[in-house]
């Protein structure tokens, strides 16, 4: 037992709140939602993200929907203010998104912050100051009046900055850092005075942003907070109300909700809740949450296989498994009964719209039409579960060395199944390798790859190859330069055949195989709107990886995925 | 824009409850905890857990401090049936430990079931049947009579079967499926009539489980449900109103505490919200939750790492490094601000224990004290944060092919930040790689490894393995079998040297260097209560891997915590 918590911790307050209304009501439509990705979400990276990735993270949100983004700290470093000045100066920020960015309230970092968006045609700027109580006694030891004091200075400075470049739309928006943790009225006072600085009027609102930079406590009191604060907050016509709450105990998501309901207008989050620590809310979530009530969301997160692959990429950390509406189990049924359910679900689905019934969205377990999110439905079939002994992957591993990526055992499973059901063969390890082998390491040779040859490769790492193809008609000699040697390879085979497949991941792990060891390569390759596996396995293990793709390349042909006519 | 969601999606209606109760509640004492990580848990694996992941499971929930576990739907398979026995015939469960079995209403299925439990001292048989109108309509084509009587006969079928088995002391569990989406007072009269069967008195309960299996709207909808439910369920002292939540919507741990609020007193689910699609609701975080509150979660979850491990083990799908509580990035700051906040709120905490002031624990953006976690507070600081182009790992992956897992760069990073400080001098890529080397590659050697051989391997993979270790006064020569080489040579090493060392974890990948590729391993090794990395490199692999093991040995000789006095 963990001994005694109750000396070491204490219940949070609840809040004075008797006739309390958010429980009674409903969220009717979407908040207006701000990405900080670049910003919260880039802080808390393991390898926080390079120009390249920042553009890159920026165009999806701006694919995305998103129409306010908060892009940087421009006053903290060189590398934050040049991406601000990039993004202005290459116009890459589209008329109808707002840009904002995050300052303390000292003068040298707001005049370098306003020099930081010289151009910009319109943005926020974000001023924040601690006002709770831990931070006023022990990090600043400052008085309530010192904190309000230096968060009025800072918007003096804002405001007066800010008739400096006449050319720009400006909005304002305060943060009371920690809100959840600050006294109410305290922090009401400290916004007041905000306020009485800026003048907002309701054409030109100011954003009051109150962060549960920490969750303190259940969901539903950061709610009677937001209530309490809009109950009591002047110009409430006038002022924003910013949900932003991160994952300490777990609920951001419900927090935010709840927030909502007591009165929040807008929501900033990072897309699957990146962030420093346990993250800020989940912006996907919150997101298509609405949009299963039949609200739209007003974001657009139907290519949601894209943007696994773009987030992970830039954030070099993974979206999870059971993450709702974008993990990679969450279509997927394992057991029988959940199966058949779903199944008859679907069916009856189909026939409602085919007699244009009209009906909602009503299949058990799935909340949501995954063909909404560019998924499909996969039931998962327990090859093995009477063994006791785990399934298709486990076999593969321990008995024959190969150790399939998570999204290759799902779309593996399935083949293994299928082959079982037609041959009614057991599946035994060895049929399995057998069924294996056949998909990948000897998929039906479409085009084959006669030759190929590494010419050389430069400081940068650009590699140039040289690659014979043969298909059923014509043998096709190809150079080609790409970022490392699989870039290359594909580059070389769009080249040859007129495609545009991609490599979305690769794999690869040694092998032993009696007294010498082989590597085995595994891509998952996107053609279009669907992504599949090809594996292959070699001594070389450069040679490995271009079997792969070739393995990938002539699977998606057999599926008529590919054509070849060109 | 995804189109229209209003065509296709409805909202979840409203529950008529305008005198609601549960927002004024503080949750003040824990729940009884159910863990169903053996049963909806390893339903949703990819690989469900062999017999023996199974019991290493089972007694680590027991370790936890769960007393109630379900274990089993022991009439849908053999391998399920068997477990069962086991656990019961190897006396393997506590006193105090009281197992549950899942079962449906069929005559057949409830049989075979009290059959597994036979010889079993106390047991809980959980029965459920589908009540929501999807499933009545469209998948089973069931009246509401017709649901209903199913419900009672399987609660008849119970009661008369449990009398068969007078030596085990019995209770009953019944759960309306899906709960979340049934009308109200549907569930409420089935829930009646199967109590009608069971007559249930204060001092033998029955529980009423009414489960969210899958989330359907805003978590206080369902506080509403479980409050109504508690309002209007007769014999409110003689059930025991248990609470089972989904993460659907990334809400479960949200909506699992407002409904204790609203009157739930029991709380199934899983460890790191295992279970089938996005899982069922997280026991750590809901548990840990109370804890932070000053109220003793009666689960025991302080050898966190211990349970990160074997779970990882033995559901072989990793723990986000957000997850609250138990994620590797959790009690990482990388931000300067966040750095300096808590810095001076940890020496205000060791001011207030000095002087014995009895504070409560208050450290800004940490939640619990990482301490009670088997945790420290890691402060990463941002080696090339000027440069943009990310950090350590960036730079050794790019430019010398090093590819360290997750945890040894965040260990790195502070060897990196360290040596940075002591020299002064600048970390460039060249800088940092030589600090790796000599960190890991060329570790102080306490102990050396003169030589190695592979004697042979079994059929299951039994590997033995001759070793000369040699330390500074002895030699020591030894022969080991262990499962695999890697296990060999940890037990060879434990052997010879009288330690209890383990490997937690292990990586290699392939490096070009010029011409030759070579293999690179990390290690990472356990020592007591705190683990530590070693990397390796070699042409040969397994080499490479004794190589970080030896690696890691050293240092952790060299940080003393390990000592050769033997």
């Amino acid at each position: 037992m963990i001994s005694n918590p109750a000396t070491k911790y204490r219940q949070f307050p609840v809040i004075a709140l008797s006739d309390r209304q958010w429980p009674n009501k409903v969220i009717d439509r979407a908040p207006r939602f701000l990405s900080s990705d670049l910003r919260d979400g880039n802080q808390a990276l393991i390898e926080p993200m390079s120009i390249e990735k920042k553009l890159r993270m920026f165009d999806l949100l701006v694919e995305c929907g998103f129409k306010e983004i908060e892009i940087a700290f421009p006053s903290a470093s060189e590398t934050e203010f040049k991406f601000v000045r990039r993004l202005i100066e290459e116009n890459r920020v589209p008329d109808d998104v707002v840009l904002q960015v995050l300052t303390q309230a000292r003068e040298d970092l707001i005049v370098r912050t306003f020099e930081s968006l010289k151009g910009c045609k319109q943005a926020i700027v974000h001023v924040y100051n601690a006002t709770s109580p831990v931070f006023r006694q022990v990090v600043f030891n400052k008085s309530k009046e010192e904190i309000k004091a230096l968060a009025v200075h800072g918007a003096t400075l804002i405001k007066e900055e800010a008739k400096k470049y006449p050319e720009t739309d400006w909005s304002f928006q305060y943060s009371p850092e920690i809100f959840s943790d600050t006294e109410l009225d305290f922090a009401i006072e400290v916004c007041e005075a905000v306020c009485d600085v800026w003048q907002p009027s309701p054409q030109k609102k100011v954003i009051l942003n109150l962060p549960a930079t920490v969750e303190m406590s259940t969901p539903n009191v950061y709610a009677d907070q937001i209530e309490y604060f809009c109950r009591h907050i002047s110009r409430r016509e006038s002022v924003v109300i910013s949900i932003h709450v991160h994952n300490d105990r777990g609920c951001a998501v419900a927090a935010t909700e709840l927030a909502i309901m007591a009165g929040g207008d807008r929501v900033e989050g990072c897309l699957f809740g990146h962030g420093e620590r346990t993250g800020n809310v989940d912006l996907i979530t919150i997101a298509l949450n609405l949009y299963t009530q039949g609200i739209d969301p007003t974001l657009d997160f139907t290519k949601m296989n894209k943007i696994v692959r773009e987030v992970e990429h830039c954030t070099q950390l993974p979206v999870h498994p059971r993450h709702p509406y974008a993990g990679e189990l969450v279509f997927t049924a394992f057991s029988g009964s959940h199966q058949d359910a779903i199944k008859k679900g679907l069916s009856q689905r189909k026939k409602d719209i085919e007699s244009n019934n009209g009906a909602y969205w009503q299949v058990p377990y799935l909340p949501i039409d995954p063909i909404d999110l560019d998924r499909s439905y996969e039931a998962v079939i327990r090859v093995n579960s009477q063994s006791g002994k785990g399934g298709v992957a486990y076999l593969l591993e321990q008995d024959h060395g190969i150790e399939m990526p998570r999204r290759l055992q799902i779309e593996f499973s399935r083949i293994a199944q299928k082959e079982a059901d037609t041959t009614g063969k057991e599946l035994t390890s060895g049929v399995l390798y057998s069924i294996f082998e056949a998909a990948y390491f000897n998929a039906p040779k479409h085009v084959e790859l006669l030759q190929h040859k590494m010419l050389g490769e430069d400081d940068e790492g650009n590699t140039t190859i040289h690659a014979i193809f043969k298909t059923n008609n014509q043998t096709i000699e190809v150079e080609t330069t790409g970022n490392g040697p699989i870039a290359a390879f594909v580059k070389a085979i769009n080249q040859s055949l007129n495609l545009d497949i991609d490599v979305v991941d690769y794999n690869e792990h040694a092998r032993s195989q009696g007294a010498q060891a082989s590597a085995v390569s595994y891509i998952e390759m996107q053609v279009g709107n669907r992504t599949l596996f090809g594996a292959g396995t070699h001594v070389n293990s450069s040679k490995s990886s271009y079997l792969a793709i070739m393995s990938a390349l002539n699977r998606a042909i057999d599926k008529n995925w590919i054509s070849l006519n060109h």
